[in-house]
């Protein structure tokens, strides 16, 4: 269910947009619980100037951001959304993309928002005569 | 005041984008009380591994997958919403998209999040003294 | 911590692309409090039929519009996101947008929501024992 947007700089090799793509999902699926095959991504590589940041928030260095931007269910604990962000950063930097780098905003969404085919909820709760 | 971003591959041709925008306009027409108007989308054709994704979740296989966001006011019902999956399903299989294929995520706002231009807050409530 | 989604017509010269993206930016310094330094955009230029819209809509035509969408934290009260539409119009028509063709779509979400780097939620309550 999460739908997944990543954009990034197209100075980044293909097959490491995919690692980062890789890094990006199974952090989802070893922290929130989300299934393996639940995988919908955009990874979108962008020329130069499309992509625009300042040097530095917060203390943290920006060189080359990688933006994720994530559409999940609601009903995830800070805890756990802590330890997504951790493992997303360990994970990323382990595909080349330093921990400084790795900028994530979620959008939390609730379970009747989405459809995975077929023209139905499927995560809708059932209803009452169904 | 949907913002709708359609996002499907290149591989598509540009009469199949322009007919499945349709089909996604005219769900929400037809199933959500938006105005014929008030249309407003990015559709996107991506090259070969930027939209990634598994073979099938939930039972229901993805081979081609258009993938639909839309950012509308809440309010819709469950059944509203499942009308709007179920019509938007029907007209996009009619455009070359079976409905498999189609994967819908919603994401909710409230009415003072728009501006359709000229600086100001249509939907918004009018101030007391405005 | 806003994310800042631009999209416009490919059209549009390069330098003005980037004056739009600095005027959104300011305007949310300006009315939301947004740190100078907290900027994360995104700036696509699109080529023509990417971009599907009506002539017009609420009374406001659209020849050209540039898409805006903001998320953000919630918290802004309505007059601020007034003043925002308000400045955003302004700066936008200074850097070649007319009014009526600036489009906005604003998302929030809450505090916990955000990762800058390095795997840290920054924005999140620190925890009781931190």
């Amino acid at each position: 269910m999460p739908l997944q947007r990543i954009d990034l700089a197209a100075g980044r090799a293909p097959d490491q947009r995919r690692a980062v793509a890789d890094a990006v999902h199974r952090a989802l699926v070893e922290t929130c619980g989300v299934p393996e095959q639940d995988r919908f991504q955009i990874v979108e590589a962008h020329e130069r100037g499309v992509i625009v940041f300042a040097p530095e928030y917060l203390g943290i260095r920006h060189q080359d951001p990688v933006l994720v931007q994530i559409t999940l269910n609601t009903g995830r604990t800070l805890e756990q959304k802590q330890r997504l962000y951790r493992r997303m950063a360990e994970l990323c930097s382990a595909a080349g993309v330093p921990a400084n780098d790795l900028v994530v905003s979620l959008v939390e969404v609730t379970k009747d928002c989405w459809s995975f085919g077929d023209g139905v909820a499927q995560y809708a709760p059932a209803a009452p005569t169904g």
